[in-house]
């Protein structure tokens, strides 16, 4: 580790010369390998951008001049070069670094990402800002070919194309996002790679143009754009020409000397630039070359055979939810599954495996891919849906407008909802059940387990209307899954325990914590009921209205947000009922939450047995003292 | 009246023949006048698809074909040919026709719109479910250019052109949305309609090609893929066809014969085709081909002279706004202001034109606005970004995740916040609350009048971090604007009357409702406190607390949805601070609202002095009832 730990800042690249820099590129795999073998993370993205980091650190001059990068997850390169090295051993740990950057951790860092498609209009309000003050660096956005299906991508080239100021979006093109990419920009982007012509770059081809006689005269007859057009004849990048961008490209990647050069040009034009940079997912790591899909984000794996620790048992949420949808579709073939360029990440490959024309992969798009939903349902389909909880904040009017306003028949599957740990803030879902709930029309489930998933991922295929479905990121409770499945009647909660001292009230995976916690109760002589919500909308009005009247206590435990979370629809229901005098302890996250291991985060924030016995000693005194008896279940 | 009335479905149309069509065509134009005059409407949109309309539904055969409209504001012809004609005279009334398709008003209904750049999402939906099913019908999405820059459109287009699957999108060119329009598709767009070699269509150009010896050859020694640029080298739409659409165009959409050719052609493709149609908004009235964007949508008007009826003073929260900005503006160069296409509804064309350098109109891209204007924050400038309650939609995930989270420097100014009354459902801002309140770091704040609007929105300024300021769409308060700024303290709301009986929360303009009832209910013997809540974000938890306990009786009165609102953060907060035994009543709307007059729909949902009335009665006993003395604020 010689040369890695001499770098202090951008500015100790720039003096080393080119086998200096083969080398660190070498130490940086090495380390990048090293690390993420042990905390898990996003592997293959960086592999990949190694070279290109290292020539935007060598052209460019951050924090002055500012690279914002998209989505975030590859940025290992550029905080091991940017004083990050010593601590990146804790990236992606508990109070560690993150694996996004992050304006806090470093004046290099100019703009936190996490979510796709969002760094172009970020460049964008950054040279507008340069422009407006009259100052003069340079802005630059390295997004993925993977984002740029994502429609604020558009928006943002549509803006700066017209825009006439310098930003320089690097397209970091390496043929897929985390599954292989769809759509047609993809198609496009493929046949700039691989045409015959497109290894000249455009300075050869118009140099090469010119020297043939003739042929640019003769066509120039027939059409008076001939000049503009036998330029786009023979040169790749229209489609981003006609967008206002000058294009460069495409290069090799992992061509440190020509990147650079090619950068240098891009940062000498008056003119919104995209360069077109081809890189390799997983480069310099066998394993991850080979499967860039499993090497994308990945857990603790063994860095020299690049063996996964197999995932325990049991199984994950979103595996079950991808097995009954499959079985769901083969006994009805109406239903159609939509993923926004997740069908790893949902569960939903073994649907695509199995009924590839029922199954649609939309790219990074999320606000398309519900609406999409929308005209299948009127189109006489029953579309089901699978995306992360926090990626549903992208397709929120979408939602609202499209689907619920109009009653349309889609499922909304949301995955990855509640913490998930590593990712962090940027990507926890536990913001869903305010933002949803509130909408009109829609009912909102979450299972306790992953056997009341299937049945609830059932009764949702069952049921006229938008239907939202939460369940977590996390493993299952590990119970019996039954093979018969059933429809739990839309608006039931279900009674896990009576009791008559307090009322412990769980949606999803808080009521087995619930469970646990009215046990430990039991022998501090306090008589717990335990109520699982299963519904948010529409609420079990005649389990709920018994519940508060009994006890006159409530405790609600949500893997979510307080405000606007489902304790406060607990709250809204008691007022609506015009119950009184009713004492209620809500326990969830008050703002947004760190990074760091799930069950870690649950302890931080109460929803733990022990958080649940103190939120109860909170609202003592109780009517009755001594141990109650058995409370089973009504 | 004579054909028109003989209309009674798209059927009685294909009879007709072309002097017919231009008779029927001018009594369709007549009607729109004379109704919009009176009811208000979007005029000039409606006038623009006369020819269109017919033409579409000559040659396609709704509602087996499937015509889905994109903002859906262009669909009044749609309505008078589709058995509408008899209740036109209602439309945008209470109880009336919707001045947007409604699936529940006709089968020609496929898709409910309101928002922009939907159509193709929803048409791609349709097109795949008929494919699946196998069945063999014709789907169109007719959207405007204007609603081409919005993200979402793209995400449609990258899907369906890579589809493979026919799907027909009518792209309806009048250069404008509703300001002339922004952005690199614009130019392009503008380009296609200016070159002198756009007027030939493709069929033409391919066989002129053909006829000239030679050029084809020479060109194909020079690049492989000579042939597909020969064909794009003089053959419009190449952005278009480079995302797989077969390009058709662009042609008058004012001939209709030639519409009809041209739709025919299109309907037996068997893959994507992009029709570019140029209409021209207000064709065939004069005032409104002058002046189409204030003929966008409008109020009622002379249909003889085209004159509108001024608007009433006092101004509007708008335009308070909008002046207040300037002034702001002219002190501190640091501002800037973001619209969506919006400069003229948000108020701040005067901005643009005081300060044009200043000044961002990212086009109908409200997801770019947003994370554009985190980015100008973090490049040094103050953005102040104006949207629509309804819009932020939107841009939730960018709020949340771009802003807030990295806490950027940003004013989100939510104009038409409440009900706004013709427009109905898709528009209604009635929920930005819910989903907006729950998001960490953001101050939110709402005027109780245009008055303190303006030191709202000095505050925002000042303010060190991000801010929501929501205000009505309705006329102000006709209330003195103080010449002075002030800074209103961070989460301090103002008591606006004492009382001992019961409070009255109100927040924007319903804070005004309460003080009337207070008066009201004076001489019913409730002294009634009235608090203007001012900040919803963070709660003045001292002046609460206070009234709570001293009055243990709340209502809160807000023109927005009952879910996640501002009384479900009264409710949170009485949770939080364990005031117990406080009986609340919360004032607003259960669900999706209607269209109608805003004052009506305040009646029907109890926002009005009588609504408080009633609702104070639900809350007797009072412990006091002789009449009370006058309360006056503390």
């Amino acid at each position: 580790m010689g040369l890695l730990e001499k770098i202090h800042g951008p500015r100790d690249l720039r003096t080393l010369n080119s086998s200096e820099l083969k080398i660190l590129a070498q130490e940086i795999r090495q380390e990048m390998i090293e690390v993420v073998s042990k905390n898990g993370g996003h592997l293959a993205p960086n592999l990949g951008v190694v070279e290109l980091t290292l020539a935007l650190h060598r052209v460019f001059d951050s924090p002055q001049d500012k690279i914002v990068w998209d989505v975030g997850h590859q940025t290992y390169v550029h905080k091991l070069i940017t004083g990050r090295l010593s601590r990146f051993k804790t990236i992606r740990q508990y109070k560690g670094l993150s694996g996004f950057p992050k304006r806090g951790e470093s004046p290099h860092d100019s703009f936190e990402t996490g979510h796709s498609s969002t760094s172009i209009s970020a460049a964008v309000g950054f040279a507008k800002a340069r422009d407006v003050l009259q100052e003069k660096h340079h802005v630059v956005a390295v997004i993925g070919d993977g984002a740029m299906t994502g429609g604020m991508a558009y928006e943002a080239l549509n803006h700066a194309g017209h825009s006439e100021t310098n930003v320089i979006v690097v397209l970091n093109d390496n043929e897929m996002s985390i599954s292989p990419n769809v759509g047609a920009m993809s198609t496009y982007l493929n046949r700039l790679r691989t045409d015959p012509m497109y290894d000249k770059r455009k300075e050869d081809l118009e140099y090469l143009l010119k020297r043939i006689p003739g042929i640019g005269n003769q066509v120039a007859k027939l059409a008076s754009k001939a000049k503009d057009s036998l330029k786009y004849l023979l040169v790749p990048g229209l489609l981003f020409e006609e967008l206002g961008f000058t294009y460069l490209g495409p290069i090799d990647g992992h061509d440190q000397a020509l990147v650079e050069e090619v950068l240098e040009q891009a940062k000498n034009k008056k003119c919104p630039v995209l360069v077109h940079v081809v890189t390799r997912k997983g480069k310099g790591y066998k394993p991850a070359e080979e499967n860039p899909d499993i090497f994308h984000g990945i857990g603790p794996f063994d860095a020299e055979t690049g063996k996964v620790t197999k995932k325990p048992a049991p199984p994950t949420y979103t595996a079950v939810f991808g097995d009954t949808l499959c079985k769901l579709a083969r006994e009805n073939s109406q239903i159609v599954a939509i993923t926004a360029a997740m069908a790893g990440g949902t569960g939903l490959n073994k649907f695509a495996g199995e009924f590839p024309e029922r199954f649609f992969d939309v790219g990074i798009a999320e606000q398309h891919a519900i609406t999409f939903a929308a005209g299948l349902a009127f189109g006489g389909l029953k579309p089901v849906v699978a995306i992360y909880s926090s990626f549903y904040q992208r397709a929120y009017d979408q939602v609202l407008h499209d689907v619920c306003l109009q009653n349309a028949n889609v499922v909304l599957a949301i995955d990855r909802a509640g913490v998930v740990g590593d990712d962090g803030p940027t990507h926890h879902g536990v913001f869903d059940i305010s933002f949803l709930r509130i909408i009109p029309n829609l009912v909102f489930m979450a299972p306790k387990d992953e056997n009341e998933l299937r049945h609830m991922l059932y009764t949702a295929i069952k049921h006229n209307g938008p239907v939202a479905l939460r369940y977590p990121r996390s493993a299952g409770q590990g119970v019996v899954l039954d093979e018969r499945l059933a429809e739990i009647p839309i608006g039931k909660a279900e009674v896990m325990r009576d009791g008559r001292d307090i009322t412990l009230i769980g949606v999803g995976l808080t009521v087995h914590t619930c469970l646990l916690a009215a046990q430990e109760l039991r022998h501090l002589g306090v008589d717990a009921a335990v109520i699982n919500l299963r519904y948010i909308n529409p609420l079990d009005r005649n389990v709920l209205s018994h519940y508060a009247r009994l006890t006159k206590k409530i405790i609600t435990v949500e893997d979510h947000s307080l405000k606007g979370g489902m304790g406060s629809a607990i709250l809204e229901f008691l007022e609506e009922e015009g119950i009184n005098g009713v004492a209620v302890e809500r326990l969830g996250y008050p703002g947004f939450v760190d990074q760091g291991p799930i069950p870690q985060l649950f302890m931080a924030h109460g929803l733990s047995v022990k958080g649940i016995v103190k939120a109860v000693e909170r609202l003592k005194p109780f009517r009755r003292v001594a141990p109650s008896q058995d409370g089973s279940a009504s």
